[in-house]
């Protein structure tokens, strides 16, 4: 038996769940640079954001002066069927580390889309019928956030418009089948539904597609239709908002049970689930009132922070989206073909690029291998099988608790375990089987594409 | 906004999960009939189950007497990963339905094999570890039993040894791999690693493979191997007690919100989770403490309960363990390949069978489509997508409730969704696209099969 003076699983009661997002921007000396309109170089207006995305949305995107943002009651209606979600105490992984350390994970598994990302999904959708809309339109690459708006989507009685990259749309069937299951129309991309897509589809016949063209599509179909917007599912600032409620849930359990953590660790690909776990923590610091450490962990074949640039850069591939001032490798980079998907973006969140810059959040990065071979640990002794994503926080969070190990400190270590890995079965199979490679870029990859940033 | 004078959620403390095991036989008035010896078809004793089971086990089997069975500190401990797991109320369902009856699902999928089939699986590696055993066979068709039954040999340091359905194995390489990274070795079945396997291979060349087959690979195995025993995921009386966790909590969580159900539905293949639902309420209703109402879903296409006959009948096709006295269509019934694999079981659990004798159990059976119409409603508005296997529960559940809408009366309706649908997408995609049909047995072909009940 172990001593548990903390419970495995904290709990708040729905009467707990809170309610407002919250936003870091107030609170931030340095601001993060404003998105610019892609035509004109000049910061976005409410107007222009207006025309892509829902009203209210673009209020928050510009949103620097109110720290807390009032949560819905029908989002948080929601939010009740699976939140607020659990902190774990993992007892079992300290015990087979021998680590002196304390690990937390806040676990956003435990609902269909197996991610956090349907935070986001049900606000934006609740935005958009509010708005009077009858549709959404976006892209998914792997499929996680897919399938949260089609669930979002679905609940509130809203036509779901989703571009799926067309090799995950044939070797990935799984996950279009939940989305389509949800009632949302899934269509390979690129496809002939659109301009963009006919054009790609006549100069590269046979294409698999790529992120970058299916946020085209999915950007021009939702301005072609009538009472349509497209949603984004990380990387803009209302993302990260909306994914405060993690933050915020993680901060009230843990001050439940009386612990201050001393290192915050989350994954990071376009920066949502990052940001929404630490912001919270982060507006703490800023006013001195928490001394934590907070660590990003990208993979290595994508290390948009700890190998690239703080510049000005389009957010899609397509260079139809604003443009954002972020660290980047620049939006013609092309990651190889890890197993994270959910992470295989060129740019970092405004916000959080900004935090780096500043030297308020840190970086790392780890290649593929060790990311699995900590999922299998973690798999083995907590039992949840966690999605690629996540383990790279586990990794991280594994090296935190054996440096506690070696100086013997009972550090609290807190990290995201954003998902869980049940779609990604054939990626395990690869490191069942001993045939999983790593990927590192070449110094002359990075530049090839960051010699190509926009002239701002 | 809803009312919501009952959380969502509820969820009982850790310190409130239960500390022992409910075994309804003492308090049954006629008892389940005992297992007999295939050869002799004399009960089976305590010292011949031991050769095949871990004896304590084996002494749970036949216990006839203790009422309450102390749950092991270490599977405690375990169970609180995932465990108490919450009790739902359906309040988007009954909006849907326009009903007025409380709906309560007591939801076992917020684990990584995604099922009930955990909560017996820890318990069955716990005993094999405490008798010194270095390894467990089993079978498993779909794959839920032989992940569970991977996590938990994983957590004790056993080797577990899974002989898969080779049509399975091959089909459904997701679960395969979910298996072989908690460390179990899977093995297609047949395989020529067993004198039966190579018997079959040898007259069936080329054959998909069946559970019947599988199942006598694993008990071979088991039987040929030092240190190593065979254990079984539903069915035996032994896995109906481990999987009272379910009721038990479901009790508690009720009785916390001051709710008395009036109604009590589950799925039934052998009828573990069924089982485990209900029993502990079919105690006090034998004592005369409530009044409620049990209720067993079955599919129409293997409908052991409605259509079969109570009479003595091998548990598995190969004809190699006890016979059991059970509602069976013959252990030579092949039930059509419907998309709820873990209910395509030919009887059904001992103890049940003698409760639907008694006319304490209820039963209906329903066809595939009524099945997945129900699933996809329920996981439009309740966001959760559901096993097939669960979906009929959800079927029943929904029937009972516009029975209600029709008399006007508020009553408790409580079912138990045994699981998540992650991997089972193609099913839904043949729902999907409207290519799914359904299956009855005709009258003859149920009489054929039992036309070959063994003679006792």
């Amino acid at each position: 038996m172990l001593t548990t003076e903390i419970p495995y699983k904290t709990y708040l009661g729905e009467d707990e769940l809170p309610k407002a997002w919250y936003n870091v921007r107030p609170v931030m000396k340095n601001k993060p640079a404003p998105l610019l309109n892609p035509a004109t170089h000049q910061p976005a207006t409410l107007d222009e954001l207006s025309r892509v995305f829902c009203t209210e949305l673009a209020k928050q995107e510009l949103n620097e002066t109110d720290e807390y943002i009032p949560i819905p009651q029908e989002v948080r209606d929601f939010y009740k069927m699976y939140r607020p979600s659990p902190l774990v105490r993992a007892y079992f992984l300290e015990k087979a580390l021998g680590t002196p350390a304390h690990i937390y994970y806040k676990f956003e598994g435990n609902n269909t889309s197996g991610s956090h990302k349907l935070n986001s999904a049900i606000a934006q959708a609740y935005y958009a019928k509010k708005q009077g809309l009858k549709s959404v339109t976006t892209e998914t690459g792997a499929g996680q956030w897919g399938t949260a708006l089609s669930m979002a989507c679905a609940f509130f009685g809203l036509d779901c418009h989703v571009y799926m990259v067309k090799c995950s749309y044939d070797q990935k069937p799984h996950r279009r089948e939940v989305m389509r299951t949800y009632g949302a129309s899934v269509t390979p991309s690129p496809s002939d539904t659109t301009a963009v897509g006919r054009k790609i589809l006549a100069e590269n016949p046979g294409t698999a597609g790529s992120l970058g063209c299916a946020i085209s599509e999915a950007v021009e179909t939702a301005l072609n239709t009538p009472d349509c917007r497209y949603v984004l599912g990380s990387v803009l600032s209302q993302v990260l908002v909306h994914q405060t409620i993690i933050g915020l849930e993680t901060k009230a359990a843990l001050e439940k049970n009386g612990v201050t953590p001393d290192v915050i660790i989350g994954c990071a690909g376009g920066g949502s689930n990052l940001g929404g776990l630490i912001t919270p923590f982060v507006g703490d610091f800023i006013q001195g009132k928490n001394n934590c450490r907070f660590i990003a962990v990208e993979p290595a074949a994508c290390p948009s922070l700890t190998r690239g640039r703080y510049a000005y850069d389009y957010c899609d591939t397509g260079m139809v989206c604003p443009l954002a001032k972020m660290y980047t490798l620049g939006c013609t980079y092309m990651p190889a073909a890890i197993h994270a998907g959910g992470l295989r973006y060129h740019g970092m969140s405004s916000i959080l690029s900004q935090l780096y810059d500043d030297k308020i959040l840190e970086a790392t990065s780890v290649k593929q291998t060790q990311v699995f071979e900590a999922a299998r640990l973690f798999a083995r002794t907590e039992g949840t099988l966690p999605a690629p994503e996540s383990s790279h926080a586990i990794y991280a969070a594994i090296q935190e608790a054996l440096r506690c190990k070696e100086t013997g400190k009972a550090e609290n270590i807190v990290f995201g375990l954003t998902g869980t890995g049940y779609f990604d079965m054939m990626s395990y199979q690869k490191f069942n089987d001993g045939i999983m490679t790593d990927y590192v870029p070449t110094d002359e990859e990075i530049l090839k594409s960051l010699s190509r940033l926009p002239n701002v």
